[in-house]
């Protein structure tokens, strides 16, 4: 369950942040998804102009699918949500990172963070353990 | 003053590491910069497969300088390296995390991180200090 209170921010906080950013010639900015306690970097995605609004108003992440091509509100199928914390804009405004409360598991393969893979004895391995079986309770799809 | 040892690979593991790696149009794959003990994000950059080698190799992080099209070896003008500390590959393989030990600062401002905006009061605002002069040191080119 989550543990820390969502924020959502009026309009012209949105506008204010959202005039800052500088989206590339899709239309998206990478953002990277840490959790806010902890530090774990959970995964990194891709928002457009409406999926930033569509955070910052109701204090939950959602993304651009660059897969399927559409808004990507995050845990609708698995109920893994992210609510949202803190969002931080970088120096150039090409990059967000999005402190969030990480409900669940952050991927889609059932490991925690997606960040699971490292060189371990000289070859591409799994480090971290599968915390959920996904095909149980419906994946994501990014 | 770095604290944790620099660590480099084989070229067996450098070849696992990359075959994993879903590389983009342009040849590139974004990389998360982490501080390893505090999981500080620094900064977002991106690699293509010559500055994975290069990081790899020496332990140093490297990246592509997409502003400058040419290959950017981090704190070459400031001093402030990245020190390879781990690499992960995400699930999908198109974002690496570095886990780095940083000297000095990530920022190209003085910042520590990059991510130094965020709302506050309805605004966006500075939220943290700039710890360095970069003009006395000589910036870092991005």
């Amino acid at each position: 369950m989550p543990t820390a209170a969502s924020v959502s921010y009026p309009s012209a906080a949105i506008d204010s942040l959202i005039a800052a950013v500088q989206f590339d010639a899709q239309g998206l900015v990478p953002a990277i998804a840490q959790q806010h306690d902890t530090g774990e970097v959970l995964m990194m995605a891709w928002m457009d102009r409406d999926a930033i609004v569509e955070t910052m108003r109701t204090g939950r992440a959602c993304y651009w699918s660059r897969s399927r091509q559409a808004p990507w509100r995050k845990g609708d199928a698995s109920g893994h949500i992210q609510t949202l914390v803190d969002l931080r804009v970088d120096c150039d405004g090409d990059t967000l990172l999005v402190l969030v409360d990480q409900t669940g598991v952050a991927c889609h393969t059932g490991q925690h963070n997606c960040f699971f893979r490292a060189i371990r004895g000289g070859a591409l391995e799994t480090i971290t353990p599968v915390m959920i079986d996904m095909e149980k309770i419906g994946k994501d799809k990014a």
